[in-house]
């Protein structure tokens, strides 16, 4: 049923837009009564946005799940994936949503709120893996707004290019950003140094810092795992 | 006229809430004709938000200036401390109105529509500038996002505080983690040297970069200025 409504309620809007579809329209393309589209949508806005809820719900349950020793910048990350493959799921709706999204102020608005919830959802779980730092509530609200624009850029390229390419992979790359300013070096064999020093430091004195660093790095690496 | 109605407006939305007022209560309180109402404001929503046309002006006038040699994100911070010092202005007003958008909806949304148009015109600033990078159009996006949210966070503690303290320190203090984050480390006779590497690169070789490094610095910095 609830599927029905939005396959009508989407073929129409792709025929004759948002404003020129009504309640009815959409209920008689669909073969049901008026009373069955108000139990699955509040408004007509909300079926242009029917996966949300689900998707909303996914990406909380993601976060809730246990994942100790996990970055919480990557988690969040990946929680963010979440949404962009809902959009890659079905590019036809995607498209059409940027579509009427762009001509309609009531649905950019609408878009706008359900943006929001996304990033609350991420800061709120970022507000808690960062409770400990002293800044912790104020650089979850940062990253949390940072991967939402970096998803948000990546997924409008997509939607503008007419859905060409790989819609995840993209907002992947997008995030690269957000992960290099704000999360935990990834460990890896091929690791990197990075020395911060003055520059009037003695030379000499910076230079056994250097050699010492490495020096230990390299006997780490070749100890065996535990 | 228009000053007289914003003071009718706020009074009576402290009196009796922003849904229990009318228009016309407004418009009365304020001893003006109904049109006038109109000639100053489109909607009932827009008179809790007076100042923000003029502070979006004043926002897109400030990095329009021209600003040789000024680090963009440090620019676009200082272009974010105007919406705050707008807040700051009337304490009154402002801790109204976040009573009043925590409670309508309408208002809520009202105010996401208004603070992603900040977000926007600091976007579209970052992308100029940073239109010579390779990915300077979702960096802008993302330094955007997270300057809003580092200004949002900080008015927001202030509000909850009571607008105690000051709130356009507070909210410079937020974005001290967008410019290290995301912006350019500022010129200092006491300037720092980061070193990257691979820690598997041959030791000898990186110590031989490192020595390099600092002393070429070193012959600059004894350079006379010209």
């Amino acid at each position: 049923m609830r599927d029905l409504l939005i396959e009508a309620a989407f073929e129409l809007f792709g025929e004759q837009g948002f404003d020129g579809t009504t309640i009815d329209d959409i209920v008689g393309r669909a073969g049901v009564g008026r009373r069955s589209f108000f139990r699955y949508f509040p408004s007509k806005e909300d079926v242009v946005f029917p996966d949300h809820e689900r998707c909303l719900e996914e990406l909380k349950t993601f976060l809730r799940a246990p994942g100790e020793g996990v970055d919480p910048v990557e988690r969040a990350c990946e929680a963010t994936l979440l949404v962009a493959r809902m959009y890659a799921e079905r590019p036809d709706r995607s498209l059409l949503r940027y579509r009427l999204t762009r001509d309609v102020p009531a649905l950019r608005d609408h878009e706008l709120t359900v943006i929001r919830r996304y990033e609350r959802a991420l800061a709120g779980y970022l507000r808690d893996a960062f409770a400990f730092r002293p800044d912790g509530a104020l650089q979850a609200d940062i990253v949390a707004a940072a991967a939402t624009a970096a998803h948000n850029h990546a997924l409008r390229s997509w939607l503008r290019s007419g859905a060409s390419g790989d819609a995840v992979a993209s907002a992947n790359a997008a995030l690269t950003l957000v992960r290099e300013g704000w999360g935990r070096p990834a460990p890896d064999p091929e690791d990197y140094v990075v020395l911060v020093t003055r520059s009037r430091a003695p030379i000499g004195h910076v230079l056994q810092h250097v050699e010492h660093a490495l020096t230990r790095i390299a006997l780490d690496s070749e100890r065996p795992n535990p």
